[in-house]
């Protein structure tokens, strides 16, 4: 159970069978740091050019395809104050013939926005808007992370799949449990893309972009099959399905949990369709990238004792 | 500001120019009562054949196309401790492929659940499962409520549209206003399709179903236009999209609530850009009906003052 | 057998339980005419308001729910000279980002046609555009039909359904015969919105749009049940899919052909596979309105003898 | 303008900047084989492990990113009598709930066909079927093929995207020339999975399946820029969008469709409006795949002269 200190010198824009910048032991944690999404560091100095780009790859030793790799986030905390976001709200996000009307003269410039580690807050700072004062918590998320996918696949860090990627779901925060189906030896962990605080949808196409130091731990469980990426907190269980239409996306979320729940909890056919008609909750994470993101998650209150 | 207490006779299972069974005066509040979406009353009666019979149309004087209709639900009650809900999950939310294995073998039966309106909970009694004792918390919502269509559309009450109808939202509770554009001398308010608790998407076909005591309050709103729902709690204001599939329920949403934004709170671009960026929040409604239901919202304590 | 001359006085732009302005017997062939889309008749004359007026509705005698009506297209002859289109390409068949650059500045204006039925030709007389003359051939079809819907519900004829409605496929022309589920007495067959010439999609919202002299055979059959139009010209049998996205129309489509085959054929699953996957087409109709149409066909020679 | 006999050793079940196998001249032709999709040969003797496995790269001298690459099928011809099927309707073609009974029990075997070459016909051998003989016309088309994409993405052969890709198109035969985006130097163009036959949209996820010698040549194309792939035949301009849904799939075909028209022909926007509303046709490749492929296209001779 070893703390692994790494500073990243080189980034991706896939997430792929790329050679392992560590290797680690299975339960071992990595203390790292990630580039904001446009390749910038705690001193906005730019470090990579591509989109999203990734810290990593980290393999764990033992991890064969067919195992599941669980990533727990245990701090993610931004380095520097200075976080932006993109001044739009993407076209695909509103009815076609608004998008005339309602994006057509917004251009894509940066606002500004200060991190306040202290107070826990997010605020605008620029440009002005007659919105007043804009102050939102602080809630520090990975926009994307994942691991390499599985014949020989690079994935673009703009997009998703069952392999991770980018999902920006709000939801993937500090103290999050969050597990992979394995692809190929070691696993191959990436990591990057982190936000301070972000809407349902990352319909600007950002959140408020910012570079973090992160810490992780990997453990490798043996014995499992997953299909699509899970999720836990202390409060829920969550299934992430990653693909557009949204429709499909919800499709393959559903399916998940309800084969987590089968496995895990034994819930026969007749309680998961009470269970899961009358207290499953949806949760958009994504609608701006190639694939759009849903969690389908349920509250663990609610479920038998294992 | 008066009162009316009807006791209803007739129910519809579209939603149109039907007679009014009462007019009211602008301001006015109404008490009735809903079957559920079954056709059954409080004490378990078929009063109807068809499904998610409609009480009403309540016509507002004065109501003209073009004007808006805001309904507030004052008061939601079951009328009878017994609630039902199918034993499915929808084919239309699983995997194409999962879809043989998870729902083939359910059959559409009815579970059974009681409404405890001391407690305010809502308990599964049956049909037994592993997953133990499963009580909820009683949360009293509207499944399909709307005004007439425009054009002398006569529209089913399994679906939904910008006049309302089958929505099955779990925010349409006790407390909320729900805003439509007015089509039709008087609106023709329709409202039944009462569940005591629903998960997101209702993705069971059904909510926990009951019947339903209910008083609203309906009041028009001259000089304003509306193209979706649009409706209001203490804590948010939500444009409503319904249509499928889910990624274009999102977008009519998303236009109306920037619609919203623009004419109420003057809100510029770039304003728009960061607060619904960093801020907005999508729930899903129903994802089981032909139309899908999107709910895009932003708290009302993020909004500069009016 | 009789054949009946109707000339239309008043038109609905909605289908759906209308008092039938004609009762013919199982067989019987009707002549009669229809307004073009925008409301006006054989002489530009402006005879009713409201989108795609319909001639009818036409009841049968013996007609009950749970047959199917067989509807033959005998003669589609336009009825004067004009034609119009508008000038636009819909904002949701192109690309979210390039609905800004590429129909903006175009608005909806008329594009003038000349109709030629001895030379049968559809010519392009104005505006004046750089693409030089552009003639086509004259090929009339129907672009929105259908019987009334169940349960009372009125359908806006902007749209489509499985009682038929706004489908705007090209294939829909002289010598067809569509099938369509019958759902209430009589029938109810409705008829208008004429093209003399239109691309798949009808996406520029409009075909050549023009008034029609129409003959048309009625015939019940009993003892079939469909789900969705069928229909049949020497070439090929078609089944139709009505609703958005493109993706479930043809899921409606692919299921409604595989009943077909399964119960006129007799095709068992083995052969099914082989004949659809590796013969079966698909034809887009309309992608501009609220439900989108999907054709899934099969060449008849391919099928085995009856 | 020299021709390249090369005989492949190693293939790829992904399309990324591969070492290429071969690098040629502008306007060099190519003749190779190709496995079918499931990495046999012309001796059925398997070769390679992963789907669609893909002969090449093959590098042309000079292109870079930003030009385009063409490719033209000068021949297409079996390499073996024994071409086989799946035998399966996949279930994302068909409704939901019919999934179940349509698709469950016919798992998804082999159906064997003979491939004759001079009677230029395919017909199926087995398994016994009560279609009768089935004897189609041979349309050898490949089902694979495209350039390496940018970024250095390795993009799986079971999906496609606007690098081309798995798009299984009957459309792409011999005599039509295909044109890619280059994304990086070389081009690297790769080519795979043919068919001997197939429906539209591969919806028994296979054609018939054949290993093939191919003959192309390869152009490169200085100073155009094109966004998705573009194709061309005696008859037809076509545009190609790689993606789901199909909705999406159609917007970026007809958006590509739009552009080159503009760019070659100059085609004003009310002319466009004309043209394409009244005169494009659809057409559906893959719907079996991760992106589906849809096909925007019109006819040469209604366009001006260049």
């Amino acid at each position: 159970m070893a703390t692994h200190l790494f500073d990243p010198t080189h980034f991706h824009s896939t997430i792929g069978t790329h050679h392992p910048v560590l290797v680690v032991e299975d339960g071992d944690t990595i203390i790292t740091s990630t580039l904001d999404c446009s390749g910038r560091d705690q001193n906005l100095d730019v470090r990579h050019v591509g989109v999203n780009p990734m810290s990593g790859p980290f393999a764990v030793s033992g991890a064969k395809p067919g195992d599941v790799l669980a990533v727990r986030f245990d701090k993610l905390t931004p380095s520097r104050k200075y976080g932006w976001s993109l001044t739009q709200i993407a076209p695909n996000v509103v009815d076609p013939t608004d998008a005339l009307d309602t994006v057509l003269d917004w251009g894509v410039r940066d606002s500004d926005w200060n991190i306040d580690t202290e107070a826990n807050t997010v605020t605008l700072t620029g440009p002005k808007t007659n919105l007043g004062p804009l102050t939102l918590p602080l809630e520090p998320m990975i926009g994307c992370f994942g691991v390499a996918p599985s014949g020989g696949q690079a994935i673009s860090t703009a997009t998703s799949g069952n392999h991770g990627g980018n999902m920006d779901f709000k939801g993937f925060g500090e103290g999050v449990t969050i597990y992979f189906p394995v692809a190929v030896d070691g696993a191959l962990f990436h990591i990057g893309d982190g936000h301070a605080a972000q809407g349902c949808g990352e319909i600007a196409g950002t959140g408020v972009e910012i570079s973090f130091d992160v810490e992780f731990t990997l453990n490798v469980i043996k014995g499992r099959s997953i299909q699509w990426p899970r999720a836990e907190d202390d409060t829920y269980l969550m299934a992430i399905g990653n693909v557009r239409p949204l429709d499909q996306a919800l499709q393959h979320a559903t399916s998940e949990l309800i084969r987590w729940l089968k496995e895990d909890y034994e819930i026969d056919e007749v309680g998961m369709a009470c269970l899961l008609g009358q207290c499953v909750e949806y949760r958009i994470g994504n609608v701006y990238d190639p694939a759009y993101t849903v969690v389908c998650r349920i509250a663990k209150n609610l479920l038998p004792r294992k």
